[in-house]
């Protein structure tokens, strides 16, 4: 890696996008700082999509002194009219001598166009500073620019001999303190949680954002939008997760419901609170996975944290839809034939299994973290 | 960690140690080195059950150097006469001047006598030098001493979802070349491999160990004993367990049967090669686990490499006998509904699952590594 005040300042950018994440969707999070000789002159992050993108604050908080700076961005600037002007154009007519930039634009329509503008207009440029920790920032957006389609997180927490429960059921806690904590920074950075309906009935999870403190400097902790996989329209509608969050939130909960079911139920339901959508089955009466990805996708919510059971993970992982694992290893035994992470069809060699890439182990507390990706498409869209 | 010339030197003696792991059952694998100013005079290492203590070998190599020497040595050297006369009086006599240890005698009716011996002889003592690395080589043993049955180390592979197999059957294989190599140090090391007659049925295993390197300097792999529980005996008489292993060794093969199994098949697999022990069948109709157990204690068979399948090693967990574990965690999705690598009845309550201890996680190749002890017992013996 280099070092030095590119470095430096490179970071500061990516601290204040991480400010954004999990709340721009479907837009990246992305952060600017603005640098003239060693001393920082504006910061900006993309707080939400319709607002103002991380350059244009930047620039605003530096003026005038934005003439010779130095912006550090975690993704390259934008060259088109979107929501809003082009960002390349803006720091061009501001000054800017120099632009460093994290990663460039996965958008392959448009990949390369901003940095194309601010060199043509005689501004230095530098790309892929620190890019491996950008692109994991923006893996969300990366996948759905080059899918659209949701990033699908499947989170599971197995013991040491593979089972997510006992045969009798009992699921509290496989995982020890710090593991069920990093789950609900993943609730806090993804914009929903997806479960099926079996896990409402059984658990009656609440599904909110628990953490107490911001996990990033001034990011208040939110609830994702919660989703229930429910061809029968069964969940309760007085289960927990219709109710308020820690922080008072009021829940938005989505139910996928598949064309036939009691209407007098979906009617309750949505007095309930939920957002009831019918989707077209398919051949086992289920709603087709990939109209309730696209229904998703058609609401902003682009970032899912796929939580089980290990019924609606197959069906997701038959389907070729996930494409994170996030799996909490906690060293004990339980025994029995409790479920394990994923039920659906399988492969049928092992040779088919599919392997994680670009795999992290982290000892978490007391279990091991391993997480990997499943798709190179959001990268390779950038190659 | 105390750092300097005793270190090096018990190091020393660790590697010289190391040569005769699984090679000294029901005896601990010891090493010994004496060192007069700077210099080696003796170096000697338990070879097998029966043949010189380390210390002997050390000290007959060292002859008049040993006067005056420091003698490091992995284990407190015995005090009491056994197949071979108490090594402290031969250090005494000797005229060794000091005396370190990486670990005290497990035995609770002779722990610390060898060292009184030498303290009251006006030998300097010193204990506790790389005492982990130490117990660790010597668990099997320090084990078999505290409960006089073999300690059980349950190896299994499996993938990020749990599955040891495709719901197919198919396990070619779940874990990368690294984590397969490993498996061969395990057998390499162990007294016997243990299996059920249904791993033998399907996957027709030679159970060898198939290291091409001496895995420690000087150390020729060796094939372990090859131990099937087998109630009816099914197990075919040209399975290939009874082949002669990679290096000619004609295999040792031991069938555990349940009375009633067909005398003539019996028979047959008599001339096949095996040893057939008939033990008493318990209300499942298969044998005891714990007879069987004390059939392979009786045969000097103390360490034990159980690999599988699911159904046998959920029996031992059920009984309480899985000591340690290693797990190769695969970081790959296979889905369906496989086999896991426990089955048996398991525990009711997550809170009720067995927690491993002095847990060790390591990257290995593709895979990762887990492993830890489920019974703290014999360190607790040393305590």
């Amino acid at each position: 890696m280099r070092d030095g005040p590119d470095v430096a300042f490179m970071r500061q950018a990516l601290e204040l996008a991480a400010q954004g994440i999990g709340r721009t969707s479907p837009n990246p999070p992305v952060g600017c700082v603005l640098v003239r000789g060693a001393e920082v002159v504006g910061r900006g992050f993309h707080p939400r999509a319709g607002e103002p993108h991380a350059e244009v604050l930047a620039l605003r908080q530096a003026g005038e002194r934005a003439q010779g700076a130095t912006a550090y961005i975690t993704l390259e600037p934008c060259a088109h009219y979107g929501r809003t002007p082009p960002c390349a154009q803006a720091l061009i007519e501001a000054g800017v001598a120099r632009v460093v930039v994290a990663t460039t634009d996965p958008n392959p329509q448009v990949s390369g166009r901003g940095l194309e503008q601010l060199a043509r207009a005689g501004v230095a440029v530098t790309t892929g500073l620190l890019r491996d920790e950008a692109e994991r920032q923006q893996e969300v957006f990366r996948h759905w620019i080059a899918h659209r389609e949701p990033f699908v997180v499947f989170k599971t927490a197995l013991s040491l001999d593979g089972k997510t429960a006992t045969v009798a059921g009992d699921a509290r806690w496989v995982s020890g303190e710090a593991a069920r904590e990093r789950v609900q920074l993943l609730r806090d950075e993804l914009d929903a949680v997806v479960v099926g309906v079996g896990t409402v009935l059984t658990d009656d999870p609440w599904l909110t954002c628990r953490l107490r403190e911001p996990a990033v400097p001034h990011r208040v902790p939110r609830d994702p939008v919660k989703v229930v996989f429910d061809t029968h329209a069964r969940t309760p509608p007085r289960a927990r997760l219709f109710a308020p969050g820690p922080r008072g939130e009021a829940a938005r909960v989505l139910l996928l419901i598949a064309e036939g079911a009691d209407p007098a139920r979906v009617e309750e339901l949505r007095q309930a609170g939920a957002e009831v959508v019918r989707l077209e089955a398919g051949p086992d009466g289920r709603p087709r996975l990939e109209a309730a990805l696209q229904a998703l996708e058609a609401r902003g919510l682009t970032g899912l944290l796929l939580e089980g059971g290990s019924v609606l993970a197959g069906s997701f992982f038959d389907a070729g839809k996930v494409h994170k694992v996030v799996a909490f290893v906690a060293p004990k035994l339980v025994g029995g034939r409790g479920p394990t992470p994923l039920a659906g069809n399988g492969v049928a060699r092992m040779s088919q299994a599919r392997h994680l890439e670009r795999v992290r182990v982290e000892p978490l507390g007391t279990d091991v973290l391993v997480e990997g990706y499943l798709l190179e498409a959001w990268s390779r869209a950038d190659a």
